[in-house]
């Protein structure tokens, strides 16, 4: 169904990591590093993993657009439930690529739908903070 | 955060039913129209809520363009699990607003990331049996 | 917080168990025994165990009643998903204990608040199920 | 199924604003309006949507008791997980219409044998929290 | 299938609460017998299941060795999400039973597979906190 | 924490590719082959990923067992619900890594403490249909 030409091409796990750091810094900015430096002392190979396997062969596919990726993720935390810190880490991604506060406000009103209103709700003011923190939030008043 | 001076017109309960009707349709085809027959006899009111509420309030709403909600949509019900049922209504009703098979296969290949291969499996044998229906799936063997 | 100057009687396993499935039989009635009956040859200690414990140490707490227990029961059953098997014997213990189709059809709506809409159709869907089969469906034709 | 003369009276958007404005503060006293102001900066849409649709379409409805509602949305909260500040809110509207702090408490070990053990604990302790706020967890020392 | 030739002896609700207490403590040390104290003003009949039945009945069969129950409960905990208080004790408790720090890291690693990266990363994250607590981290600098 | 040293040799998406598909067979037989099949014609991609990603570079770790990594899988599946197809898979998985049937039936009955007994019971069903499948099912008749 995809045409992998471009993909298929062979990469080492040192490529991946690298394609798959340049993914992350450009979508998830320093809230994606930190999550990696985090896992340092812990789980390298789980920060290893989250660069060069979901973003160095996941996210760097020419299929979605990154806009696209981040409303199917934003979906997706909010369902799940207890990600608050994924959702943090998205919603600043999903500004990063370009989605607008409204666009994202209205996808987690849209969850309700689907999720019921306390994973909405939870969802939202996970919004409200990374949107306050980046005075995002001020501007809205009137 | 979102100019509501539209929506906060007020309209009745049948008007709301109404407008939703008209964007089930729209959206979901037949699909969504067998969903709120088969409530008939068991819960009109569960069929109501979703035609007024769900679409008549919610999906009118002009803040999210239809192929983005479905995209949301897409993430939320592959991660909830268990929704095959409403996978299936929703996958047909990401093609009737403009998602590409491509764009559906590579959101559900992206949810792997977030839901694991389990419900990434599940979701995509869904879009397999919706794109075989719609005879979608042979074109792309080559 | 709950006196239990009556549960704290010491009973044995067997005691639980005979507690237990005369419980079962008032609320679950034939779909439990069946269940049971289903796990003779594969996990007859999870059978003792739905028996013994679910219903013979804490079904058979004076501190809830069975309408109200089937309630609770409804509620996390359709918000966990991907439990129709259980759904259909609650429904019916539902209905067993005095709980009316009309109060569980508006505890399913109900539902959708918190779980949203997928979760309440497929769990109201269940109830048509149970419904018809015991002739209650075709009632509220008019 | 259910009689839906009274409620199929139209009503327009700010008139079900205010029925679920009166049954939300009636249910959940300040806890419902302080979620519904904090909404204020970020997603209005969704605070009107929680008064005027939960509660002023849902809610409202005759066909099932406030307390019965409260077990039902007890049971789905503990089991969704991750919703702790709704279980809040609800273990303290489920106090406001008349559910006594043993049948909550019995609802969660109920709770226990449908969704296990860490699913009935993080319920039991919020409760804790919310019967200590009120006074009514010093009562039962003896 | 399973021999319960030594289980089907009958013991009484004191004897599941002594032969529990004794496992709990035996696997999950002090993390258990807090969580048991601190239900002891809010629902000492919780704390009593939790010994009694899932330690009492469940834990001391023969059919599953400690190490390996410990596996499937990591397991459980990653995959339900939101049960991070759980998940600490547990990791304890792994440790408890002579799981090794990269055993517990690598099952969480694998957890990625099935649940996704966000359900690995926050169970990665409480392992991190248990073993900064027991002093396991700074071990592997090098 | 955990030695890369081997690991950390860099292999291409080909090396990775079978890699996999030598531990894909070992572990899941004809089982995991057929999923990877079926996804052929709708998402060749996850097909890959599955095999050179879930198989290729973690199940192949040294870190842990072959048969610890399906005591792990076995509670997620359990945990997450609605995987009943991978359940199967995975089932099978357990049996041909050495896993007896007393401990995948005795893995199950633990899932009923964390998980509830729905999906305790949901998961010890899909066993049933593996064992008998396997002819393992007639042997403890008596």
């Amino acid at each position: 169904m995809i045409d992998d030409t471009a993909s298929t091409v062979g990469h080492s796990r040192e490529e991946s990591f690298e394609r798959g750091m340049e993914a992350l810094t450009a979508i998830d900015g320093a809230g994606g590093q930190k999550v990696i430096d985090s896992l340092a002392d812990i789980s390298p190979e789980l920060g290893h993993q989250v660069v060069a396997w979901a973003f160095g062969e996941i996210y760097v596919r020419p299929g979605l657009a990154p806009r696209d990726r981040q409303l199917v993720t934003l979906g997706m935390l909010t369902a799940l439930g207890g990600c608050e810190p994924q959702l943090e880490v998205h919603i600043n991604a999903a500004l990063n690529v370009g989605l607008t506060t409204d666009e994202i406000v209205e996808a987690l009103l849209h969850s309700a739908v689907y999720c019921g209103m306390p994973k909405a709700l939870n969802a939202t003011f996970i919004a409200k903070k990374v949107f306050g923190e980046r005075g995002l939030l001020t501007a809205q008043a009137a």
